[in-house]
């Protein structure tokens, strides 16, 4: 790990096999066009890696090779469940962690922080169909689009980290600063639908969601558990 | 070009060097969740691109090597001034567009499927800073984040082409397919800011980034003059 420059603001994201994109690239939009910003893509090695539906993304740095970042963004996707005992990317999140200005977690980046155990009496939200494992983390679980809880943001379903990368740059700058990104970016967003939330969304869409997502859930309620015991964690 | 399968959708976005990544992950993570569809990111040569802030994208085909396509998704960004007179962008953008059964163009996207003579007489809308330059095109601008005319779709600034996904892989399946891919992306949006539109934002904020804007917004307006004599259409 160098030295970040005093002046520069480096941010850097996690990506891995199977991460979904969108909770990655819709803070790049965001966090790129900060002024005197550097964007890092961070992995164990300097390889392109597909995202869950295919999308071919390539790594800038690997995890040696990255400055201490300002802030560090930890993004979700079906991979998530492989990173849980990864300690070559728990450490370097927990080491980054201690130095940063803030982290940040977008959709089941939330458990990936939590098993680094960044997330103990921590106020966080996380993806709909995974809220209900924020506990096992010793997290707070909030039913919230995005939380701020002292240097940590989280952002709750993929599209989320929009929303959240915005209150993180005007967190990291300035509001008006994160007011021109947003311009820029036309965010002024019209939904077709209803519907974007279990909330809101018919109980039989809710259900079929649920059902398409049974398989991974199951998958991670069990290391959810398995964590839970060896952060010493009683979810009650 | 090799015929398509009759059930599978193929479903293509032109990717080049300073595109806005966003114009396309954005719809990616829509289509991409669209069941029995392939996604295939285009360009001359399959080789890594670098987008306008960086990120690194990698083309799956070559326009040679591309399906029939069910959409072509053509999206914007810095580098869309380049292909305003490149004859094979502009000609697989046509040659894809007459079997194609939508086109969708994001940002400033428009602005290449205006010059490919995509727009004559077509109701269209592109990003805000370049909504002037529709008309030199043949197209009928709309104050509209997302405009829906017989077989085109197009969407205004970055994030919009969310919107417009969502919206065109309403009309390629059905509501119910939408409604649920935006239930996962969790896709409620809660911009922290007003003013994502010159419309309601601050009026020195959109000065501020007009004076940005103003370098390449001078190219494009005298591209788009040009265009408008190659293609014969009196802007009046």
């Amino acid at each position: 790990m160098t030295s970040a420059s005093k002046t520069r603001l480096h941010i850097g994201a996690i990506v891995f096999p199977e991460i979904d994109q969108m909770d990655l690239t819709g803070p790049f939009e965001v966090f790129s066009a900060l002024p005197d910003t550097t964007f890092h893509l961070l992995w164990k090695e300097i390889s392109p890696i597909r995202d869950m539906k295919g999308l071919i993304l390539t790594p800038t740095s690997t995890f040696g090779q990255a400055p201490r970042l300002d802030l560090l963004l930890v993004p979700g996707g079906w991979g998530q469940e492989a990173l849980m005992d990864d300690e070559a990317v728990l450490g370097f999140i927990r080491a980054q962690a201690a130095d940063a200005r803030y982290t940040m977690s977008v959709c089941t980046g939330s458990l990936i922080c939590g098993a680094a155990g960044l997330l103990r009496g921590v106020k966080a939200t996380t993806h709909w169909s995974a809220h209900h494992l924020l506990k096992y983390f010793g997290a707070i679980p909030v039913d919230a689009r995005v939380v701020v809880d002292g240097k940590h943001v989280s952002a709750a379903g993929v599209t989320s980290g929009i929303d959240g990368a915005l209150r993180a740059a005007a967190l990291l700058t300035d509001e008006r600063t994160a007011q021109l990104i947003q311009l820029f970016m036309e965010y002024a967003p019209e939904p077709p639908f209803e519907g974007g939330t279990p909330q809101t969304a018919p109980a039989e869409l809710v259900e079929a969601a649920r059902v398409f997502t049974r398989h991974i859930g199951d998958a991670r309620l069990a290391t959810a558990q398995r964590i839970a015991i060896r952060l010493g964690i009683n979810p009650n």
